[in-house]
């Protein structure tokens, strides 16, 4: 790889304070950083400079089990079900994405100039995945634990917010999960009609059965709705 | 949790000679070893036993780390995407359960009677969930560098078998997530006829577009060698 230039020295600087975490190897940093759109621009140039993505597939196995490790210490009474659906959802890109943003990650990538324009630095996909590579240089600059040194706590904080049921869930994934898993089929959602104040009611039908009944101002809604009562009926019966 | 029973206290001893790991929590690596089939036996008399369900689910990440890692690390040229498909092949209850097998494990985990009764010491899923459940212990014991010293070398062969080829591929699962991923839909197979030789021929369609033709003793085998074909051509492009 290529020297670093002193523009992108002094990024890599910066976030380095920000994280707190001083990087033995900067071009692990830097390549972590290196959106593929920045890559290709260097290579144009004659820089040999390689884009994060081999990283970011290792930062997504590195971010899981610093999820599950903590799932696994932390949560001493929660079954291996529970424990997969809350991986899941913090291992997933709207989270990632969000603790992207609370290291302002978005101002540390490197992008190309199309990419720019396009508002590349604010797209979660990008956001999600630079997170993921930069984890994963964490990791290989020191070890697992200087990830958790850095992250684990915004991590635990976001499991946390899962088993307190503060974020919103969403009910129909949920549901499915759960009724591929134990019936191989999908619930089938019924809309029975809208009435006279003009909210739709919704049927929920799981192999031919009404499950439950939804209400709503739109369809959607109603779903939802029929979804979450759904949901109550199917997991109370575990418990 | 209970106090070990002397039949117990040797069975994890004898396993622990083998894998060349002493665990300072011997508690753990029999949670490990803990199918529920014999944590509930155990329960039912009053013992105070967890089966390795929780275990096996931070195994899983465990084990996809020391594979992403040693994917990363020894295989530089290789894109996010190859590596992706050998994770996958790796991490899989197939190899895992060949690398139980290598150790012995069937004959070291606690199984209830029923199961004992149905062979479930050579069951597959039980023996790959063992096999998980035991790294996540030696992880939780140790650190990942220790999952690494017992099983690195182990898994990296594995790796290196998929890499060079030896392992027989299955064509029509890998030309499944081909066209899910390219085309959002699932090839079509199409039994043409049986031929004079009693030989079975089938053609594949992505698309409504037939791709490719196969030839076989059974619809089975005509159908994988379309798959083949199919797969060839399919990436092919890609180089």
């Amino acid at each position: 790889m290529d020297e670093l230039r002193d523009r992108e020295r002094r990024v890599l600087e910066e976030l380095q304070r920000r994280l707190g975490y001083t990087f033995k190897n900067q071009m692990l940093l830097f390549n972590a950083l290196c959106h593929s759109s920045y890559a290709y621009e260097l290579n144009q140039i004659g820089r040999d400079v390689q884009d994060n993505e081999r990283l970011e597939f290792l930062g997504d196995a590195v971010v899981e089990l610093v999820v599950c490790d903590i799932l696994y210490r932390n949560y001493p009474d929660s079954s291996e079900g529970d424990m997969a659906k809350v991986k899941g959802a913090v291992a997933s890109e709207e989270v990632l994405t969000e603790l992207a943003n609370e290291i302002e990650l978005g101002k540390y990538i490197f992008l190309g100039k199309g990419e720019e324009k396009t508002g590349g630095r604010k797209r979660s996909s990008i956001l999600a995945d630079a997170f993921e590579a930069l984890c994963a240089a964490i990791y290989l600059d020191g070890n697992l634990e200087s990830v958790v040194k850095v992250f684990g706590e915004k991590l635990k904080r976001e499991i946390e917010i899962f088993y307190t049921g503060q974020r919103i869930f969403d009910y129909k994934t949920a549901l499915q999960e759960i009724t591929q898993e134990r019936f191989k089929e999908l619930p089938e959602y019924k809309t029975v009609k809208n009435d006279e104040n003009g909210k739709f009611l919704v049927e929920l039908y799981i192999q031919g059965k009404k499950i439950s009944m939804g209400i709503g101002n739109s369809k959607k809604d109603a779903e939802k709705d029929a979804a979450k009562k759904a949901y109550e009926i199917l997991t109370r019966d575990e418990n």
